[in-house]
């Protein structure tokens, strides 16, 4: 019986088609969820765009849409993780976050208390990366056409290290910077029907504080951060047309025991396994020690290990020496044995 | 019979989970569909993010995404409007666009055919408005968790005019480059089971040229594109806490007379419906009949028209003039009676 235009306008308890129309409902959505789960490092409004003044010098821009299910997972949410893989795509190009943008696409029906729990997630992470949220859109999707909550981010990074493939040279090294496969075999142990329990935790995290540490101490030629497709894919993609090979050694693999026991038993190899908080550094053989001092020293680096070098036999390829004594060439992961893990 | 690894490789017909996978499928699908459809205005290669320099001075950062449905409409697709939309953000704050980011988020047996007619489009209309797509990402969600492609278009300009509603003054002008609602109302006319048929098409295009063409000859104070909720919304947000108001008058809206038809008919008013290639700005009235010169000598502002002042009368509010010579207080859009229009 109350039929008062209050009661439509309150903030409902799911997400409705209206509150991506761009009206009264998505500013409610706005001004009433939104802005403050983001809290410190969000906008303090959301225009139609911000201005700012970025420091003279060279600029990176990147982006990353995130569809990873379930949202929240052991070790993070869509929130660390759509921040986390911005500030890193950032940092592995050898530049300082700046700024991010927002782009959600929201399911209608989609509980606000888990859309409030995502964004208090990206607003912890950028805060912990001294990243800002500087812009964003909200639109929505009838239920059936979206799944939950799908968040693309934008990022413009300040580039303050010089990292390039162009700088490798062989007998350089390969270091990584932590175990290998986290994120990915922690996100199989998630899936309906996966029969194993299992302690993993997705390594979602910001990486910026750990690489610039690194790089102010240490000639670092190249990095990387391995997300999809797993350390092997990226480093089939860095020397694929290049004069010289890269050698891993597999012995070397920093693993989780839980990781290394779920692929002996599934088949599944973590070199093609997703991280979201590790990163691959090529630096010259002889600052190994001094990397690894750093990067141990960090939260973030525990385990880091070399796990390679640079070689000019079977020049493009990937080879993986084996504890036999030989070595086998890896290719770019071919298809994805699990779907949506970022 | 044919178990050779290349048959597993070739490009398939519709979009496949692998070709999100971030391995040889992702790189495939980049390779030989991405690059080459969005041509020229495409980064060369995409790489986790690209290094630009931009001149010295304030830039505008943006985010859309966009979930039209259909994906391909009379007058535009979705690729001609994720162009035009983030141009246009950066363009009403008074920005030259320097780059783009394209975020696609596709559904599992989406025809590469459609992928490629709009990535095409979104080819076209960057090279039409002279901005670079400098990085970009790809992520596939399984059937009937996505509906077709999203994308998510980020965008870097840099300001060189200054816009801001702090400038405006009682007195001025409130100027629109031409028709009012026909994106919403050509989007309307294209969905399931609509019983009328109708010339209309979308107005999608790239403003910057006008803009900047107007910016340099008058003194704008501000400006704003009318996109979901429409010209009454964007009026409506303008003028919300200001001491002053701002007045339409009913009789000089531009409408295309098939909008004004339907409008009758089922009783939607334009002032609530999205464009997507036009703009509103507020100027001296003085610069009226200098704004409307430049406008309406440009293609896409041809039936620019003056719709209104800014008034001192019930402050914060938006009000319309009747032919009758009363006049009614305008809120925000409520909801949306037409979903996903961008």
């Amino acid at each position: 019986m109350n039929a008062s235009p209050a009661a439509d306008s309150r903030l409902d308890e799911t997400i409705r088609l209206g509150h991506g129309s761009g009206g009264r409902l998505s500013r409610e959505l706005l001004d009433g969820l939104i802005l403050p789960a983001l809290g410190p490092a969000g906008p303090g409004q959301m225009d139609d765009g911000a201005i700012f003044s970025p420091p003279p010098g060279d600029l990176v821009f990147t982006t990353d849409s995130h569809v990873v299910t379930p949202l929240e997972f052991p070790g993070g949410d869509l929130g660390t993780l759509c921040v986390s893989g911005t500030v890193n795509d950032l940092a592995v190009m050898g530049a300082r976050p700046l700024a991010l943008s927002l782009g959600l696409i929201l399911e209608e029906g989609l509980p606000m208390d888990t859309l409030r729990r995502i964004l208090e997630s990206v607003g912890r992470t950028a805060s912990a990366s001294g990243v800002r949220i500087l812009c964003g859109d909200t639109k929505v999707v009838e239920r059936g056409k979206g799944d939950g909550i799908f968040v693309n981010t934008a990022g413009i990074g300040h580039r303050i290290h010089r990292l390039e493939a162009s700088r490798i040279r062989p007998g350089d090294a390969v270091v990584v910077s932590g175990n290998i496969g986290d994120h990915g075999f922690a996100l199989l142990t998630q899936r309906k029907g996966f029969p194993l329990e299992s302690p993993l935790r997705s390594d979602a995290a910001p990486l910026f504080d750990l690489i610039h540490r690194l790089c102010e101490k240490v000639p670092v030629r190249w990095m990387r951060d391995p997300t999809r497709g797993g350390v092997a894919t990226a480093l089939c993609e860095l020397c694929q047309s290049q004069p010289w090979s890269v050698t891993l050694t597999e012995n070397s693999l920093p693993l989780d025991p839980a990781v290394r026991g779920i692929s002996e038993i599934l088949g599944l190899d973590p070199l093609y396994s997703a991280n979201e908080g590790k990163f691959l550094a090529v630096l010259p053989a002889a600052s190994v020690d001094a990397a690894l001092e750093i990067l141990r020293s960090h939260e973030l680096g525990g385990n880091a290990a070399r796990i390679g070098t640079i070689t000019e036999d079977h020049p493009g390829k990937l080879l993986v020496a084996t504890d036999f004594g030989n070595a086998r060439v890896m290719g770019m992961l071919a298809s994805d044995p699990l779907p949506r893990i970022c």
